[in-house]
């Protein structure tokens, strides 16, 4: 589209219809057009059908009603992350297409049919229980986004042999998210057991010298076990965004 | 191999060659063992012919060369990672197959042919020229794990131009790994324009408010472009592990 | 005014209308007095007509209405910061002329008619929607000091393209303004393609490793872009307070 | 010139000396040119005559030489920062233009007539004696970049006194930069005495609790003195380079 | 008294009145009971009229009203610290010789005369008006303690004339405690201008970069003015209690 | 037992009782499954009759109904820690065992009898009363386990004496547990005044530069003292279970 | 022995051998010799044939030489930690018994015969070879204090399989100390995995976002697994001193 | 001099020996003069003997010289602190009075007799040997100030009788300073045994969690204990600069 009407703008100009003044007028824009086109949230949608997403934390009701209203008028999917339920409470009427989720706090607009990606899937893999919520966020930001997800949950070091129990199945994973707070250390003893890349979420569950995930987080990034990237603090979008990126390879 | 072991020990016991006070000590330590056979380096070697990597940084010149020798003694390529010249000048004398380069301060010896990757590449993108020793470790990492590499260095967002002259090799990677320090602030950017998962590295560049590298830790893991994961700080080998496990899928 | 005094003084003692001690004791008082008369808040708000400036958050109810009361007695406009809606409740019946602005959490009270700035303009620019009120502060204070303002939101390198479809706009401001949180990367992409001294202003928008606006601050102290200097996390006034200085030179 | 080579491949195409597919090629590729173009090192060099800046601390002598090379090859001034003696003794020989200033630990190449700006100037106050080398990193940027300044040195708090005395040469000032260390509360005391923006530079100065810059640093963003904005520890270049912009306006 | 104690047991071990078991017994513990009755709290409300000193915060309201039950039954004046209303509430109805003091959270009970100190004052001075809660804590205490008390409140570095008009108040104190938030200057610049010690407590006041006083905390210690010693963030206790020692010499 | 399986499963081969396809299947988990049997808490429970142990904290309602209605159908007593009233009131019809100490913040539900421990005991220690909460949940964890329990409560280094005459009883114990908030002091003179291993458990007590247990936390990691470990801040569970431990030897 | 001298100057004093005043002053001074006479070094050597300890770090040469002098005319065995080779030049000719070991940088001179303790053992576990160092320090300091030791190195989390197939020389020990760098995550797995208490040692071993030990101490503070306590960074003595207090119980 | 230099121009200017404008001018300067000659430096040294003091660390040996150089042609005695053994040799040929304390590591040059203080006394107590060197430099500051200085040195908590047998010692003196690191415990423990105010000085001693006195800095702030303040991480001159100004009371 990006270059049809690139090519459009010249063969006006060619033909006289607008003139140099016009046409240079467009292209000067064309460029941040260009990039603009080239953008996540449009591009990405139109090739890979990837929903809308809204970062509703921190936004206004206002806001919020705005950004829906305007994406219920695409054709896209949506999806909303980190919304309280009286977020959703305040853009509800706004379609009956809109479903909330209490756990991984996301709102879902699923239209259309999503291109499921093969056979492969991502393990979300999670040490505790409290850890849950962030997983489901990767969970439901994966599965939206058309990749296959297992929940592997409360599997933590405390009991490894939790975790050998299941270790078939993530190994079987394209990629594995391991969501942990406290120390943190399943990302570090998974790692070291798998072959697939492993993306780890630090949570901020735990308390005292956690430092609402501060802990964790540093565990995960001085990994002794190799293949391990991280994301932010309780970003369970943000690893499962990476994830079926990699998943679609 | 593993399998045919636990095979071979059931058939001897089940004609009595061993008695089951024998098989049971095997049988007891197999797990382990099983577990050890499933370990990183040595499956992973005999699979997609990685080479034996040795974390020089911190370890005595008796200690490198015991562990050197040993590994020479393998058939495996060897990667010796923030190896000093010094360290360096401590094994030489080993194998005359084993090379120092000084940027990426690895010690490398190469053995048999890699199993190379098919045309995917990846991107190893710096900021600034003080990043490059870190990138340089990224690089040479990959490209010995068999992975092909394109550099572009020192296109950080204070001449951002310099970036876009070269965004179509970086978007043409299958993944890219973006080592920044200072403010690290190229991530994002580089995250922003491609479809690409993207491993960043904070580099330890920088002064006063940089805090050894914190500042572009924080950078990348607040990045509020997608598809960006961080390792530790200055860990231009761990982002290239991941990358080529990635590269291969 | 001072100097006027000072002489007059002298004038008097000479004339033997007050003797040494209480001249001496009246000039050894000057120092103090002369600098209270040159102090910001009096010498200000009579030469440029600044607005009085009342930091709200903290004070109690009686303490606002109390310090309202005063200046309402002036003849200077007014401006109140970080005031919530129940203090606004609190002073609201002392004066008709207060008026509250929700996002900006600023009161104001507009009196006679700001000495405006010519031509030139001071760009206030956000990464995302949620820096806005931060933003808004910055914009409604550079507004009552007399400064105009053009707002530009949401441009934040995740989408660098809506950037770059404004950078004209930005260009062409004599100060820029840039409010951003998470990473706080778009200062020193906008640092990057402007002459402009830029002032960048950390948000504490953000989750985990924001750590309330610490990597925002750190990656706008530690910008690779020239040009750039930094205020206190969420400091809109700061910000716009010296904006303004320079927007009058 | 971007213009007019926009207008030129608009004319080719039109008279059919270019086909479109060429012709969308470089149109491609334009908007990133563009963006080079308008690129701060060579656009403002040519409009401002600002000297070409190399940041040395961290590049190795191979570098620095090649870098000093090049530019010893254009017409611009040269400015080399955070240089060591060794750094200059490894570029000494490519010309006798460059002179190194061992406090300010600068390297410069003088070329041409600095287009000098008016009247105004830079006061450049320190706090005390250890903050000079940062206050001439700042005064030798600023001089160079054309600016005249003032230099006030060990005025700091502790003895009020010598900040009175100089009160009337700082309040003179266009724009004001303060360099201090330990608790660095003179960016405050002089902020609540002028009427002139003051950029102010924690240094590194002090012990214990001053973390390398830390304490002075938090004071200067928490200055209740409005202002002031701030740049990174001992960034005595970034502050001049900013301060340079607002002198010029 | 002990020593008169140590005395008669050693005379009835002599006269045979207790034997050698129970004398051994009895010394055995006397070096605790020693230094138990040489304990701050009741020698020293013994001596010199100390009020028993209750820290509220944290405490239950039945362990409140437990401890204020068996203080009422002493004769000491008593004093509770960080209470809040609910609790005075809690414990109102013990006595009407209770009184709560809403701004600086205390709870006293002043019973028989206090030993004045002679002509001496302590000058507690703030910088802002939002110091004034953690400056009364500090008035209130010292008061309690028989001091006299001079509060100088508003005279921070902002607006550096305010503090010279009442400079000679401050320098008639015999010690200075000087309560101040966000960059905490003020300390330094009133160390910088008296020859008594002065006691620096740091404030939460702020927000950002103040990190809930770490900032002035942070500059109070690295002062470059001498004579200033620290005590803890929102400490008015701390501080009055030192001062009041320090006004008794 | 599990030595036992392994038999039996090697015995049933030989038998010819199972094919070689089957006892490989599950000799390959048994390794897991043996980890998985060895686990602290069906091992330990079988052993030494542990209670089972649930971290209210963050789970739901809903979780916790379910976690508390499995332990209650098995035949282990029940130790809930971090559980609020709120929770308990969800979970209390559950069973009229379950029992709430709003102090200790724990439910139990004790069933059977403990296996006590001979005559030794666990000495609880505090600095203060705001300790206690703390404290309370390391005695009722200890004495949950089976072990006996003194404590001894508000015994800071403030008064030093209060310490001391209780020093006899604390010097009894085989183990010591001491719970101290701010500055944390009393971990290191316990320690220098007794024989047996102190186990230090910084709390949240305090406020200021205490920073929510940190300062706590750093006294008693660098005590000067030798024999003391250190728990995470508020951990009183933690130091129960060790203490426990070491009383058990 | 204390105890006897206190009859013995009761006795004199009622013999009359002394008079009161002398025997006030001795007993005076009683509690304190009484305390001195309880305190480690003495007391402890006496009864468990502990050796003398020298934190040898930060001494002066002739400081170390004064108090191991002192020490060789004592009867004790004698254990100097953090000791530099310079350190043991500067006292080696004190005695031929002084022997230095410099990977667990100890000085140790054993006299006498150590009594020994039973059958029981302390397991020091390393995740690296990088931490040797520390562990040989709790191992040498260990087997001084007359405990067994079995050392089990770089059986780091990486390769889980190398911690297996020792797991039962761990479980057999009475008291296990794990030392780790990096991420730390040694501890808790081990945690896991044995019913012994655990005191770990987080060591400095790592980089980048390790902060020099801070991420392996906080991970060990928030372990999932109980039974474990946590000493200070690099601590291996002091690891081993409670180890050892715990194996002989 | 200053009132009087204030008659002078008084009278000069009555007498129309100078007229307005002069008068004028130099009035405008006097408020400055006057501070400044009510300056620490001069003031003080005139009524109170002070020595000059200069803070050695960080100036180049010139500076040192022209600064020694300077002072030396005045009549006060003068005290270096933070000096290198290398700066002394830099300025020890400009006058043979000048002296070097290696341990304290301070230049001294003492010069006329000091005002000596009466029969009070002020204690320095170390909780080891390592922090003798803190200690000197307040005890040799203190002496040079005129104060009597009596040292307990190496009294820490963990043989707490060595401090008990030095109470009365510490007791007796009118201010102590407590300087102590690792843990820092002993401020609390003295200041609960004394009733002078407690000057505590954090040291640098330690390793791992101390973070260079950060935990003992913490530790004093958050003292339990009463009457304590707290100066910069080994600032033995800021403690002793506070002491002796109250011994003088």
């Amino acid at each position: 589209m990006n270059g049809d009407r690139l090519i459009e703008i010249l063969e006006s100009y060619k033909k006289g219809e607008i003139d140099q003044e016009s046409a240079l007028d467009v292209l000067k824009d064309l460029p941040f057009k260009d990039l603009g086109y080239a953008s996540l949230d449009n591009h990405r949608a139109l090739r890979v059908g990837y929903p809308e997403v809204i970062y509703c934390s921190g936004k206004s009701d206002e806001q919020l009603r705005g950004i829906f209203s305007y994406f219920l008028t695409q054709e896209s999917s949506i999806l909303g992350t980190r919304a309280s339920r009286e977020q959703f409470d305040a853009v509800q009427d706004l379609s009956p297409e809109l479903v909330y989720e209490p756990i991984s706090r996301t709102i879902t607009a699923t239209r259309g049919e999503r291109k499921k990606i093969g056979d492969s899937y991502i393990a979300v893999v999670t040490a505790g229980t409290s850890d849950i919520p962030v997983a489901e966020e990767a969970a439901v930001t994966a599965e939206f986004f058309g990749s296959r997800v297992e929940r592997i949950y409360d599997v933590g070091v405390a009991g490894i042999h939790r975790l050998f129990s299941r270790i078939e199945l993530i190994r079987g994973a394209k990629v594995i998210i391991v969501a942990a707070g406290m120390e943190g250390a399943l990302a570090s003893v998974v790692g070291g057991l798998v072959n697939s890349p492993v993306i780890a979420v630090p949570t901020s569950v735990g308390y005292g010298a956690s430092f609402n995930g501060l802990s964790a987080l540093l565990t995960m990034l001085n990994s002794c076990a190799s293949g391990i990237s991280v994301v932010n603090i309780d970003n369970g979008f943000g690893a499962a965004y990476q994830a079926d990126m990699i998943n679609r390879l």
